[in-house]
């Protein structure tokens, strides 16, 4: 490994971080909430300390696959940790563990939260919260649809040639060229939803920190009722059509504008995506229906289609409790959780493409028993998957549940109830953000022990990174020469 | 298909299973429980039945494979519906559905009860549905290390080569001699352990129907309380004891008794299930310890670990309640009803060896991303996996998944709690027996609805035939000529 030139990256990422710090201070200043001194302090940190790394580790060596996941993995630890620091100097978060799971819930566009007032947090800190969500959601695009596919991570492995840019080798041009063209998509979608919202009558400032956290597929909400406490079905209708747009690839909204409608159609996971989230409306609406929840047609479709959206796209935004739904409807939810959305978008989860490939697979293993000299490929579009893609895909999956079973024990080992403890860490490892039980839409994760509260962090940084990222750092190989 | 010979084998087959009818007479006269008629009768419909196929049915072609999997798929079905007779005629449950869940429960080893007071059922009904879990067991053997490899289904293909018996590749001799030798094996380990238990003190009656409950990883009892209700420390090892003989692979004990040690130490599958009940034991007992579930260091070894190999063994008994366990015991307990026993046991579950496999084949994958141009193949004992097998173990552990999530959100749909449902599908889809909840292992089935009880029979049968060869009947390619 590269050490110092991994230091040296890094050492540069603080300093773009140290930059966003200051981004606050205006609404700090519009509201007068005194914040202020908080973002200066913390960006002065921030950029000490990232120009420390940056001016004293010199090098010049080439970058090798190990030294991106190192800058991966790291890059998001470091933000969350210096991201944590505005929390702490203005005392809207005293702890330091509690601040570091709100920042690396912010940057890993979880959404799940230890505050347990957020109406008393300052405006600026609130802002702060929602840009950590948009700022985690511009490094997912970039790490999903550039960055993981040459370090051979990740569904976009599925999706290479459909990646727009220059299709050139060498590594720098070609991240940062893909980056443009969709940090501009990005930030139009941003922009849009704002307008959209503020067209609705809801103020810049929140309308702002929606779009920011919907975007990303995040969740941070500026009111403790989140989308709820608006109680507008205009709102609910524009944050679930921008949260099924977050959940869907973003190769696919670049080709939409440039006019290439075709692909779009022709785009299997897409099609599934939109599928699950219709039938799974259908039948949270029946059962939401039949048990006396919602007998008004237009409220159960604006209450459950925002929940799947919600949900699926692993923003975590909540406008009804749905633990007061039927267990059918939870059940569903659950399941939802796990999917996640399309590869390459912000959302997280094991990704709709892997869940459609697992379910191919598994229909080509029974086809052989009948037709056992028969030769049948797993097929994604028309395109045969590749044999190895197949293997990680399947490792994958293995690891995620296996994962979600340890992070589990460990939560049960510090106390925590079955559903709760489960619920908590598919919310985190999903980075969807509530979960159920004591850490459910109307409840947050403050009363979490502190030893789950760390577990918790790890699940939601490796969630994020699609597990392989951050688990070769545990394999003693990785660490030789 | 070959449907006239399948019929006419298993008309073959039911006339055994008439016979088999006639064995709790002795008991019935001996207690004078009056249910003698009930079982001359079942016997009579039965023979009938079976007689009317075997005769009709006549076919001189080949058995193809389509024709192996629609007998074993009907053969237990059939096995099912025509063992539940004696409990219709005799009025001991009177409901044929129930009768067909308790008798499917018993042909499949699982254990699940519908019967809320076990002591009033006459002795012979008892012995009966002891009897079935030791035919369905008897079957299992033969499936798993004969039937099904040659199927090209489940995880015995990983050990083609340690079946003993001549290897020629004509199918009857090859089942019929495997077939004997193991029954051999299965015969003399469950007559050493009724003769152990009557040694303690039970009576000939409890001490049979315990053994075949064990051997066979069943797990009904003759009492409500289950083995709990002797209170016998002797007891509790004895079976303890015999539930790890049943989880082990059945050609290990025929190498062990042929005196060949080597195979036992070699055997990797068997280190780790070792392993796994070893340290499975010692944490649930620290925590049980530190939860003051038990103070006394002799009684927390008695309960942990009767509960741990009843659980993994996919057994059922219970001499605890183990949901007043500290919930981080009850997870890991939670967690063993889904790996199940070794390959080529009585045991259910996903079998030690896939989860084993699914661990290397992660860890190989990982492996390739710090060492992209490296070649490393999946082993089991030294011996590399075939990529095909492997193929097909990725693909159960998904089907089993799959399988486990539709299987709950059916039960939910019926009303079940969001614990309850899950366990009592994993308590029948791994064939263990109690689950948690309503259905936990003081509780029992008989409160389930209608629906949710004729989910759980397809659950047992899908998780006793390994999924694969039931759910080749839901391909339309299946039927085809």
């Amino acid at each position: 490994m590269n050490l110092l030139l991994t230091l040296r990256i890094l050492g540069a990422l603080l300093v773009y971080l140290a930059a966003t710090l200051l981004l606050p201070l205006p609404i700090s200043f519009y509201y007068s909430d005194g914040a202020w001194l908080s973002f200066i302090l913390s960006a002065v940190c921030c950029f000490i300390a990232g120009g420390c790394l940056f001016y004293f580790c010199k090098e010049t060596k080439e970058l090798s696959v190990r030294d991106g996941f190192a800058i991966v993995t790291f890059g998001w630890a470091f933000f969350a940790a210096f991201g944590a620091l505005p929390y702490l100097f203005s005392g809207a978060i005293p702890a330091p563990l509690d601040a570091i799971f709100e920042t690396m819930s912010g940057f890993t566009t979880t959404g799940s939260t230890i505050l347990t007032e957020i109406e008393k947090i300052p405006p600026s800190l609130l802002f702060w919260r929602a840009l950590t969500h948009w700022l985690g959601g511009m490094g997912i695009i970039v790490l999903s649809l550039a960055i993981l596919p040459m370090l051979g991570v990740g569904g976009m492995q599925l999706f290479k040639a459909e990646v727009p840019g220059p299709t050139t080798d060498r590594l720098k041009p070609r991240i940062q060229d893909t980056a443009k063209l969709l940090w501009g998509v990005y930030v139009l979608l941003t922009a849009l939803e704002t307008l959209l919202l503020m067209f609705g009558g809801m103020s810049l400032f929140d309308a702002a920190c929606h779009s920011f956290a919907t975007m990303a597929t995040g969740g941070f909400s500026t009111r403790n009722a989140s989308v709820g406490s608006f109680n507008s079905s205009y709102f609910d209708a524009v944050i679930t059509l921008f949260m099924v747009l977050a959940g869907i690839n973003f190769t696919l909204h670049f080709q939409f504008l440039r006019g290439r409608f075709q692909d779009l159609h022709r785009n299997e996971e897409l099609r599934c995506y939109l599928g699950i989230i219709f039938f799974a409306t259908i039948v949270i609406m029946a059962f939401n229906w039949s048990g006396g929840v919602y007998l008004h047609l237009g409220d159960n479709l604006r209450f459950s289609a925002f929940q799947v959206c919600s949900i699926i796209t692993t923003t975590g935004f909540g406008t009804a409790d749905y633990e007061g739904w039927p267990i059918i409807s939870q059940y569903l939810l659950i399941g939802l959780m796990f999917v996640g959305g399309c590869a390459g978008s912000t959302g997280g989860g094991m990704k709709v493409a892997r869940i459609l490939l697992l379910f191919k697979h598994s229909k080509v293993q029974v086809f052989r028993l009948i037709h056992p000299r028969a030769i049948r490929l797993v097929k994604l579009g028309n395109r045969p998957v590749d044999e190895g893609v197949l293997q990680a895909i399947l490792g994958f999956f293995a690891l995620f549940i296996g994962t979600f079973v340890a992070a589990s024990l460990l939560m049960a080992a510090c106390g925590m109830d079955l559903v709760s403890g489960g619920a908590a860490v598919v919310a985190c490892l999903s980075n969807i953000g509530p979960g159920l039980g004591t850490v459910g839409p109307v409840d947050n994760f403050s009363q979490v022990p502190a030893f789950g509260k760390a577990v918790l962090i790890g699940c939601m940084l490796m969630g994020r990174l699609e597990l392989f990222t951050v688990l070769v750092f545990f394999f003693p190989s990785f660490w030789k020469k």
